[in-house]
């Protein structure tokens, strides 16, 4: 970070983002750092995550006090800087911020942020991988719980518990289980309605360990599927497996994400594919890269991205299938396992 | 809100917190709110929360588009608008609004929001009470689990697996099970340590329901509490008694504070309470009123607040004791409901 900022003028870098913070610092405790390209990096918390700060960052000093904004803009009025990166500040911090130190200049940098953290290396790559591996488990918890008349919060019940007995710290993101017409929200979270016969059911689930996250999302259908709904699923499935293939050291994002749009444009269903194919996987659930079509983003080994296509018809119901995989030279690796078909 | 905004010469408010905008739309899926003080407010959505916003939303309009602070712009742009009132803005997107719109002034309003937010009507009320039921029935599940040999987050399975079985739409905020050593950190998550026999385990839990939240803490021992153990246990209820009588509509935040550090500092343990007393629990679990012994407010009828002391000794272990409670003209009344005792 300190040799992209030292290219780019800056002396300083403040991060604001829990994530970012705990890439850098190891510190799960939030508050705010300080990187001064010269000087030892700092760490400001708030008094009660103090000694948790403490002792989990590595090569920080922590401070803490009762506004530790206020904190960290005496000690940079100390450094003498003229030029300082941030990853995200709010217009109420910047102004306390602009009128403490009038001379420095401030610049968003949370592209550079998000550019480091997007390739992964081996101890990430390792701590992703269990994460995907203890959602795995949730997903086989939630197909063995799914059956006509349960209801979506009892099937979230079973995949949650059996997620924290594997060791997950936390839900990777408020996981879903929306069934019936509800399937066709993409984030249509988890209710108390009971699961009808021949109902489609989406699940969408991840774990979280070590900060890193993991995210799978399957498709059930509870009882017999009809035609209409193993004619979405076959589209899906397709746009999913000739998205795959396409992610590789090398490629542009935009491509992997038409790829699979194209397949479900081939096959009628285009227009209910309404969001992009996927997102980076890492500290917080949604990173980079983007699989977008607008995406100028090209997918590098290292990279830890969602495949996700999806069709959502209103009043009918929704199918989406994803997996997290890691871009490697060859063939990308899925991290979450668990059967694509409807079962 | 509308009627604040007059008084205070605005003719716009911009609402960027999920929270905030789910408050006074209905809506749960983020995006943006604009609402004019002479037009019908809109929520700006991206295009695959479009659906589910239109069909929770009530009384706002609802668009969507590839960048929703432009679309937002665009509008703003042929309003007339002078002055506008946000809840938080990011440097970046203030730049591109002062950019689009070099007339419009705008101003921090985001204590007006949260003022409106702190008091809660029946409906809320309701919602509320459901989710301190359904944490209840957490932390009966966690107490039921816990005993020396267990893991920690065999612990969280068996409380998250209970809140889930209820209808709880997701945890209200990461689920704390810290023992031993780690239940001297305020926020020590949850990881895959056996509990010892004589530990102190702290499990700081919390459900959803209808986007409200609930926050609840029990420290309990897994075997015969020692002496000492005892002690800070004693004075940690005594601090939560103690300052719960003065939870009452008309008293000052602060004095509901000092209450329970007072008796901690009698007892010797003042230096060991790190951080405030509690905070204002609705959509969001940490809200307004603060009940810190800097805060200005004063409770009134209608919050719902924490009231958690705590003692917290590096190297021996923690103790915290904590309830949602209501706010009325009598005593308060406790919501969230298990034996304090250190079991």
């Amino acid at each position: 970070m300190r040799r992209t900022m030292e290219e780019d003028g800056l002396d300083g870098l403040i991060l604001t983002q829990p994530e970012n913070i705990r890439y850098f610092s190891g510190s799960s405790r939030g508050g705010l750092a300080l990187i001064p390209v010269e000087a030892s990096p700092i760490l400001y918390v708030y008094r009660l995550d103090y000694q948790m700060a403490l002792d989990e960052a590595v090569g920080f000093r922590v401070k803490y006090g009762r506004n530790p904004l206020k904190k960290m803009l005496r000690d940079m009025a100390g450094m003498k800087l003229r030029k300082v990166g941030f990853d995200q500040l709010t217009l109420s911090a910047y102004n306390v911020l602009n009128k403490a130190l009038k001379r420095v200049k401030v610049v968003d940098y949370n592209r550079k942020v998000h550019g480091l953290r997007a390739v992964k290396d081996e101890e990430e790559v390792s701590y992703i991988r269990e994460a995907c591996r203890i959602a795995s488990k949730g997903m086989e918890a939630a197909y063995e719980t799914l059956k006509p008349g349960v209801r979506e919060c009892e099937v979230a019940a079973a995949a949650c518990r059996a997620m924290r007995m594997e060791g997950s710290e936390e839900d990777a993101f408020p996981m879903i289980v929306a069934s019936g017409v509800r399937s066709a929200y993409p984030h249509g979270g988890c209710t108390r309605r009971r699961i009808g016969r021949g109902e489609l059911v989406v699940v969408d689930l991840g774990a979280t360990y070590m900060g890193y996250r993991s995210d799978m999302t399957r498709t059930f259908v509870a009882g017999e599927a009809s035609d209409r709904q193993v004619e979405v699923w076959e589209a899906v499935l397709e746009a999913y497996s000739k998205a795959l293939e396409n992610v590789r050291d090398g490629v542009p994002a935009r491509e992997v994400d038409l790829t699979a749009r194209h397949v479900l444009e081939r096959r009628g269903f285009g227009r209910f594919f309404i969001h992009s194919l996927g997102h980076g996987v890492g500290l917080s659930v949604h990173e980079h890269p983007v699989l977008s079509r607008y995406s100028r983003e090209k997918l590098v080994k290292g990279n830890v991205v969602t495949c996700e296509p999806a069709v959502y018809i209103h009043g009918f119901g929704g199918v989406r299938l994803e997996n997290t995989v890691l871009v490697s030279d060859g063939r990308a690796e899925e991290l979450t396992v668990f059967p694509m078909d409807l079962l």
